[in-house]
């Protein structure tokens, strides 16, 4: 290994989660304490900042201030969804990302993502190696909806997975306080991957949950669908279920996009999303009273309920990434192994190939789920559980959050 | 004052709210301990338990359960949206209830609820007097409304208050992460009065929330509003709005229920509510991305994010209802007076006539808010914001919360 000294950007992207920012508080914290890393940038919209040449000169803001980076959801720096161009192909913004690490002499590139992210700085990572310009390149992951391939769970995804558990164990004191009975369908984010929606089931497991619970990686079947929900509906006098935004019928059709059919009773929904699409079907099946409730952006900017263990991954995420480079490493993305101590979880970081992970989609395995694709299995369950716990000790002012606040010193 | 030997009866009723069982078992634990109160009885669903002899011996459940009451979101004992009869032409209800008095021995009925529930209480207090039976009559208010009449406050306001002000804090946060820009329209609870709406203002006053917020209590222009938001977003390139779901039109029409008009692009609206009806209009009138986000459920059971100083208050209120009554008082409701010791915070419980309370609505004051009706003045954050302060001890088991477990044992 060759010591590498120069400046380092850091550059936030995709989605934000409620602890994203605790991985910016590990490399920032850890690269200002890096003999070889001469200076930090912050890039202002990921990629997009160092296109515009838009960096934040980190040094210049309070320490004290970083730090509450850990408490502080969604990406401070501002992030970006900007799909980079095939560089052999159109290798403008390369040339223009080359110009501005020149500029600044940057010899380190952290980049803080999900999937389309991890694409990104896998084609940065290589073609500063064609152009033969000296970078570590590294991936740091992020996404709500723990889809990253390689990795055993992702930065973000178990905050959010709590903030879903204790909201539908809330939710389900109240929805049935009345003799009356309802149906409640609450909406999960997640597109192509259940394991947000599956995080649900926690609640279940814990006495206070959902009775079904609908993930994307298997077919929608409306019809048992409504069968399950009238079935239980019946019994119980109240149905709570959760499902993916993602829930699709075997064509591919996304149940929330579907369009009238004689046979299901659609066409309603032109505005609302999933939940008061289905609400509706619903209604009109079974006369129950009906809610729907759509999580939207609070469960991924829900950091009053971060997990605490999250956060630290989070932190550690970041520390990673920055010692490893500095160590030689380049061209990966720091991802977490899941070991076993004492029947404890523990969790200790990887390395994995950017190239491997850039664009490839995790999905729960079919097995987690159960066979009729309602509910997952106690395999998930064991997963997420441990993913959720603690509660960090969050900065407040006059009880309500105190958020970190950056000066943004543009660099020169 | 005369000594007065029975059993006691609590009910829940109407919308719960995060903190109502906390109410509960300041009654429920004042009165076992109460030796005038010989038992100690739960009705299920409110006036419907008494009228179909459903209560529950809270005598038979475990202290610790009891304990957990203080942190369990939403009508442990069940509600009822039932509407009592004007006795004097139909006192079959009345007749039922006083019978279910006679069978248990019931002299104290605590009745916990908002204005609907008042006039429930109310009026079974009358009954009671004009037939003679002796029976101490209490109200116990609870409304994230907090529209009750005569009392500073309601318990369930503040703890709403706080769901709110956090989560518009969070998405605050979330929502300008893009240099694409954003609208985004938080709808937030209340019919008719905009105490809930008005504390996303609190979000606002420390620095992270609403540009614009509307209450019920100044009618809607819609072409202001558009004129506003456009306006700012322009300017700032994000725009966050916060809306009473109870906005509507100078003719008295709820904007969420408005139909479709040549003028102002309406008419989308077949299902979601509020926020997604406004968010289509702003749309297609600014062209920008936008959210619209409704708090439904999760801000009344939002127990996670509970003011301390809430659910102390609300315990303080189920104990003074029971204390009172003990001491030969009824036919009334305890509220709340706001007294500034040493330039501090102080509340205290008051007496107030259930019939004065009985259906009066009590809304924000005009002059609290804005002269254009799109903001709220510094004195309703001085009212709103020493209510939400404290955060309470939560009961947690794995991280989830761990609500009581009432056995619910029948009365004999």
């Amino acid at each position: 290994m060759s010591e590498l000294k120069g400046a380092c950007i850091l550059g936030q992207s995709g989605g934000p989660t409620s602890v994203i920012n605790a991985s910016a508080y590990g490399v920032i914290a850890t690269a200002l304490n890096s003999p070889a890393i001469t200076a930090v940038y912050g890039a202002e919209h990921g990629i997009k900042g160092v296109l515009n040449d838009r960096l934040f000169d980190m040094g210049k803001e309070a320490p004290a201030e970083l730090e509450l980076l850990k408490y502080t959801p969604s990406s401070a720096l501002g992030s970006c969804r900007y799909k980079m161009a095939d560089p052999d192909m159109d290798d403008t913004d390369y040339k223009r990302i080359l110009e501005t690490f020149k500029k600044y002499d940057v010899r380190y590139f952290f980049y803080n993502g999900g999937n389309d992210s991890m694409d990104t700085c896998n084609k940065i990572s290589k073609y500063m190696q064609k152009a033969g310009y000296e970078c570590r390149v590294m991936g740091v992951p992020k996404t709500i909806d723990n889809d990253l391939y390689g990795t055993d769970h992702c930065p973000g995804y178990a905050s959010a997975a709590k903030y879903i558990a204790t909201s539908c164990m809330e939710v389900y004191q109240d929805a049935r306080v009345y003799d009356t009975g309802m149906v409640c369908i609450i909406e999960i984010m997640g597109r192509h991957a259940g394991w947000l929606a599956g995080a649900a089931a926690l609640a279940t497991a814990y006495g206070a949950g959902p009775d079904l619970v609908y993930l994307p990686e298997t077919d929608f079947n409306m019809e048992e669908f409504l069968a399950d929900v009238e079935r239980i509906y019946k019994e119980k006098g109240n149905c709570m279920v959760a499902v993916s935004e993602g829930i699709h019928y075997p064509d591919g059709t996304f149940v929330s996009e579907a369009k009238a059919s004689a046979t299901d009773g659609f066409g309603h929904a032109q505005l609302g999303g999933l939940a008061a699409t289905l609400a509706a079907v619903v209604k009109e099946k079974t006369g129950a009273k009906v809610r729907g409730i759509e999580l939207s952006l609070l469960q991924r900017c829900g950091a009053h309920l971060a997990s605490e263990t999250d956060i630290e991954e989070s932190f550690m995420a970041g520390k990673a990434a920055v010692e490893n480079a500095v160590n030689g490493i380049t061209d990966k993305m720091v991802g977490f192994e899941r070991i076993e101590r004492d029947g404890h979880y523990v969790c200790k970081t990887a390395l994995l190939n950017l190239t491997d992970v850039a664009n490839t989609e995790k999905k729960v395995p079919r097995e987690w789920i159960n066979p009729r694709g309602n509910g997952v299995e106690q395999p998930f369950i064991d997963y997420v559980l441990p993913l959720i716990q603690g509660e960090p000790k969050l900065p407040k002012e006059d009880s309500l959050p105190r958020f970190a606040k950056l000066k943004k010193v543009l660099a020169k």
